[in-house]
């Protein structure tokens, strides 16, 4: 999949949707994936993103104290991946290869790029003041690469249960809007 | 509408997806209603929601002083309210009025819900810890309300630069994943 540069300032563009993402760590010589549905945009620039991640995560320590991690975004292509990562752990399984994904190298961080994802942000933890209290983990996004098409990747959005909505239909009210407020 | 109670540990089921939302709230004797994107599920039980609300915005007081909101869900029915709300300020405009939204009586809040939402959550404000640094709201969701149907109601998702994404098609894995994972 030809990737190509993205500016940081705008991950909201994928991110604010709310989809749900594959979070890949790397600590002490082993790789992961996990799972997230928990997260939200905080800025444009620094380009900040909160996530949860529960303490129960083999991915939590990794991604701790390495401080960094991809927040990858897979489409609908990937709804078995999804749903198999996030039902098994890596304390007892490799990811990459029981879900036949490529780990590649990352330009900043030592966390791996999931090449088979539409978009990595690769990313800084920058504040951990309220992981001990909420597992709530503010990272910075330092690098940025999505897919050069399609514009708008059919994503998925979990509402628990077993159930995912679809998000991929588009709806643009762009002149109604104050330039200011775009 | 026809709305009935929701357990408030449930309210991910309309969250977690990552919709565009309304968020109500009243003080001094004014009600407001802004948009909102920058949002995410923080806990099941205490069942809490952390908000990113801009300084700039008229409802930031409100909501900091009151302590409450209501978080709105609003389907893709009132697509041009929602961008006509994230368009003006509540310090111009009366933004219930300007719409024609029905400001409902909550049973936990001041914070009116507004009635043509498919789902409300009222919300205290539980931690104002991060809103110096971020202007990141933690609430707790102390009362739930949603329409009785439909199951899945056709939500908008921001992406910024004037265009929504729509979500409402749904993929069940359910009898994918470990009981204890859904």
């Amino acid at each position: 999949m030809k990737k190509i540069d993205f500016p940081v300032a705008q991950v909201r563009r994928y991110l604010e949707p709310g989809p749900i993402v594959l979070v890949s760590s790397a600590f002490d010589g082993a790789a992961n994936i996990m799972t997230l549905g928990w997260q939200t945009v905080m800025e444009f620039t620094p380009s900040l993103v909160g996530c949860m991640i529960a303490g129960g995560n083999h991915s939590f320590e990794m991604i701790r104290r390495s401080g960094e991690c991809v927040i990858n975004l897979p489409t609908t292509a990937l709804t078995d991946q999804v749903v198999g990562i996030g039902n098994c752990s890596g304390a007892d399984v490799d990811k990459f290869e029981k879900f036949g994904l490529t780990a590649s190298k990352a330009a900043k961080v030592q966390a791996p790029l999931i090449a088979e994802c539409v978009a990595n942000f690769e990313c800084r933890l920058v504040d951990d003041a309220m992981v001990e209290k909420y597992n709530f983990f503010i990272f910075e996004v330092v690098k940025a690469h999505v897919a050069a098409s399609p514009k708008h990747p059919e994503t998925l959005h979990y509402t628990g249960d077993g159930v995912f909505m679809v998000a991929g239909k588009i709806i643009s009210r762009r002149r109604k809007f104050r330039p200011e407020m775009l």
